[in-house]
């Protein structure tokens, strides 16, 4: 991945979190307000649903410069000609998953412990996601939650780029860029909000004044 | 598909089913007594889980002529240089699947009527599993059980080789070959056998004579 930026604001989907709404609309109101890059994590549906969401947000994100991730199926990133694939630490390993992507695709790693950020450094990715920063509702399956400390600790050995993701939000964000991310990942903080549009732009503009005071 | 023979007796994996044992054990146990096909559908499993066991049924059944199957998900056949691929409804649709998979390996795709066979027919598949034959306890996401009546049906209009599943077992099993169907798919009749290999043998002398009497 050329530019570290396309980290900065990095919206993970949910679509139960979207109240009711489209989340196609819930997606484009968050570019227009500042989102960078854009993963289609949707845990409860069927390969050919996740396929038809995935089909239908890269058709919206075409010519937006957004690039669009797929949640750990490396088939539906394939099938979708998405720009990347993100894997969590029981997915298909980073090995496995740049084979079949080749070499230009986008490949994010989570990692949950400096352990794993260390063993990273050997791996070929484009980014990691630092996860979760602090406890959330929105995933229950996580390690325990790092901190801003995790943050700073993980960046600090990790070679790579890197995004928060865990219980993020307008009230934090500044925070995680000061600890050594490159950029916010959020779910609920973006997917929930009343106005998606400015609860990005909200988030943006926090984040590009965090990154100034580095 | 060279080969419709290799549908005769058709393994599909619930290591929930597996009363305890070592999958790799009871697949090749069920090898030795005559299975000719396997198929991996473990649905509860992390895509992490789901390749090692993949990798690790590959590594058994190499050599022993008895293909590998991945159900629904394409990344991990490729990732294991599995045999092929057993796509549903729900699942990536056949022409994706054909695409990610190239024209040598194999593509099966379950089929829940007389419509799904019609369309299949149009589609670059190696053979189809009518689904469910009787009504089953091992998948409760099924459609209606077609019944021996279904399979006279299917394999009427169908020009695809096809194995039937749902339900099937010693009792039952020489009833779905005279119906038409190539190959009898089970699931607890030989994973829940307290002799798997035993119960393979059996299964299979049934698919033969009946095989005879068509």
């Amino acid at each position: 991945m050329t530019d570290p930026g396309l980290l900065r604001l990095y919206l993970v989907t949910d679509r139960n979190l979207a109240l009711g709404r489209r989340l196609e609309d819930v997606v484009m109101a968050a570019v227009r307000g500042g989102v960078t890059m854009v993963q289609l994590r949707e845990k409860e549906c069927t390969s050919r649903e996740f396929l038809e969401l995935a089909l239908s947000l890269k058709s919206c994100l075409s010519g937006s410069g957004v690039p669009l991730i797929i949640n750990d199926r490396v088939d539906i990133a394939l099938a979708c000609d998405a720009d990347g694939v993100h894997v969590g630490q029981s997915d298909l390993p980073c090995d496995v998953v740049r084979r079949l992507m080749g070499p230009d695709r986008i490949v994010g790693l989570s990692v949950e412990s400096i352990d794993d950020a260390v063993k990273a450094n050997s791996a070929d990715v484009d980014y990691i996601g630092i996860s979760p920063v602090f406890s959330t509702p929105t995933k229950t399956d996580t390690a325990p939650a790092l901190g801003l400390e995790g943050i700073r600790k993980i960046t600090a050995v990790s070679r790579h780029p890197s995004v928060g993701i865990g219980g993020l939000n307008c009230g934090n964000a500044g925070q995680v860029i000061l600890a050594g991310a490159d950029g916010v990942s959020v779910v609920s903080a973006i997917m929930s909000a009343p106005d998606p549009e400015k609860a990005a732009a909200g988030l943006s503009s926090i984040i590009f004044e965090a990154g100034g005071k580095r």
